[in-house]
């Protein structure tokens, strides 16, 4: 089968497609035809082994497809690997059943990025009726569900950061309620002064450096600042637990794969966001419907954060 | 009226009883006969100069009174300073209604150190039913209530520290189900051992320092660590809030300050744990019911760490 296979760890001239051997599903999974599958910026780090988790080669990148079972049924599922290609075995317990009416595109940036902004918001971040909420990277993947999700939970005020004024403007048309830009000098007062001069109740965070430094700072008492990501590869500050007394404030940090020892809580979340997006009332922003064959260009773009929305893959162009 | 007047920071010997002016109540403060006033770790902070807030002198420390108005409601209150004395000037509508069948003791010991327990078991650490829960200084005003309600949230284990065997033996007896020395080297592998051998869930940390550190590697995906106090004088490591990613982990500052925005709250888990304590379901550990003259002596017994539960002092004696 075709698929995007790395041999050795490098920039993006490492990810080619090539011809390999279909896989072989080991006990309680299941090979799917791959219709689309998802690209994260987590792909971009394994490819250069500097993931969360050591990656051992020769490896098939990709956490996230959506395809069909021998029997014809249609499965969306997080994957370890082997995502980009024409075939992909999952496990089948933690596959989620995807309704005929959604898109390729919807069920994969349901996955990582859906399942990833619904936990933030109502798991780590536990966004309140009329709390404020700052979102950063508002028109990526994961920001761009984070702010209707937000506002879905009954924020009081969703305040975005995008780096271009599209992003930012994309990031209004989803319902934000003023949008920032984060290479402001002064981020915690430009964050404060778009929440009417108050501090801010939430922060999803996933840019690090000085965002999360200066977001920090512009937390409430009990505030919250949920840390899912570092995109920009600049460690924050660390946190002395006496500065988070005084007041009263969280740090949490969040990574998805914790959330897969909880199956039914995920599987409830894909499926309320599913029937939200069919019903209208949950926009999915796609990057992208790109063939594999481009999977290198599409690693450059995602680099250089030239993207937007979810990013798939067509495995069979 | 006699009162302790601080007029120099220092050691113990700077609080003495004096004969001062009674206070004058400003607008929305009432005047209470002040029947026992609460002593409190901070209180000997704010004696050095080393609490949160900056103190200005003179003052007269003490957050805590209970005690009647004119007109003979007994109120029990949280105030910024002036409880070491005979007579308090304390803020009306944030006081609380004492029932008569609560003791003296008790009716202080659920203000600060009660409603810090609360806090921490409700809202900072949001304990859930079947999770394991880690109190430090579980013999203390605070962790002697907190493992009581963190058994009465439904806690599956409750996991007290406490630096002698006297001491782990109280905490036992208050419900706690297992008892670990925090001055064990791999205090990490000590929390967990007493948890089966699985990381926690939940610590409450007073300590600072090194228990601090091995408490939050001691936690299990998702689990949170509530700091609210240093009582040993040393910062723990500041933390990565990539490290934090990791295991998707928490920590958070608690400063009861902070809660006093949120007086209707209080107001309702003082009227619950009072109505605890009058069924005896919730223990009260009296640290002592001591003369206001002898309060030198209780700030150096508090400062050695040599008491128990809590202290108060009767500015009548």
């Amino acid at each position: 089968m075709r698929a995007v296979q790395i041999t050795e760890f490098g920039g993006p001239e490492v990810v080619r497609v090539r011809e390999v051997d279909e896989p072989r599903p080991g006990p309680g999974r299941v090979v799917v035809d791959v219709s689309r599958c998802g690209v994260n910026f987590a792909d971009t780090l394994m490819r250069e082994n500097a993931y969360l988790a050591a990656t051992t080669l020769p490896v098939i990148p990709g956490g996230e497809v959506v395809g069909r079972t021998a029997d014809g049924r249609r499965l969306a599922a997080l994957t370890d690997r082997g995502g980009y290609a024409e075939k992909a075995a999952i496990t089948e317990a933690s596959a989620f059943a995807v309704p005929e009416d959604l898109d390729d595109v919807a069920a994969v940036a349901l996955l990582a990025q859906g399942l990833t902004a619904w936990w933030l918001v109502r798991h780590t971040g536990r966004v309140r009726p009329g709390e404020s909420v700052v979102v950063h990277a508002a028109a990526g993947g994961v920001g761009s569900l984070a702010v209707q999700l937000a506002k879905a939970a009954g924020a009081g005020r969703v305040i975005a950061t995008a780096s271009t004024p599209a992003k930012r403007e994309l990031a209004l048309s989803l319902g934000a309620d003023a949008a920032v830009d984060p290479a402001a000098a002064d981020l915690t007062g430009a964050l404060r002064a778009a929440n009417g001069g108050e501090p801010v109740d939430v922060v999803l965070e996933m840019t690090g450096g000085r965002v999360t430094d200066q977001s920090l700072a512009a937390l409430a008492p009990f505030g919250r600042l949920a840390f899912y990501g570092m995109a920009g590869g600049v460690e924050p500050e660390p946190v002395a637990p006496r500065a988070l007394q005084r007041r009263s404030v969280t740090v949490s940090g969040f990574w998805l794969l914790n959330a897969f020892e909880r199956p039914a809580v995920l599987a409830g979340a894909y499926a309320e966001m599913a029937a939200l997006v069919t019903a209208g009332e949950l926009r999915v922003v796609s990057g992208g419907d790109r063939p594999m064959s481009e999977v290198r260009q599409v690693h450059e773009e995602l680099r250089e954060r030239r993207t937007t929305g979810k990013l798939v893959l067509d495995p069979r162009r």
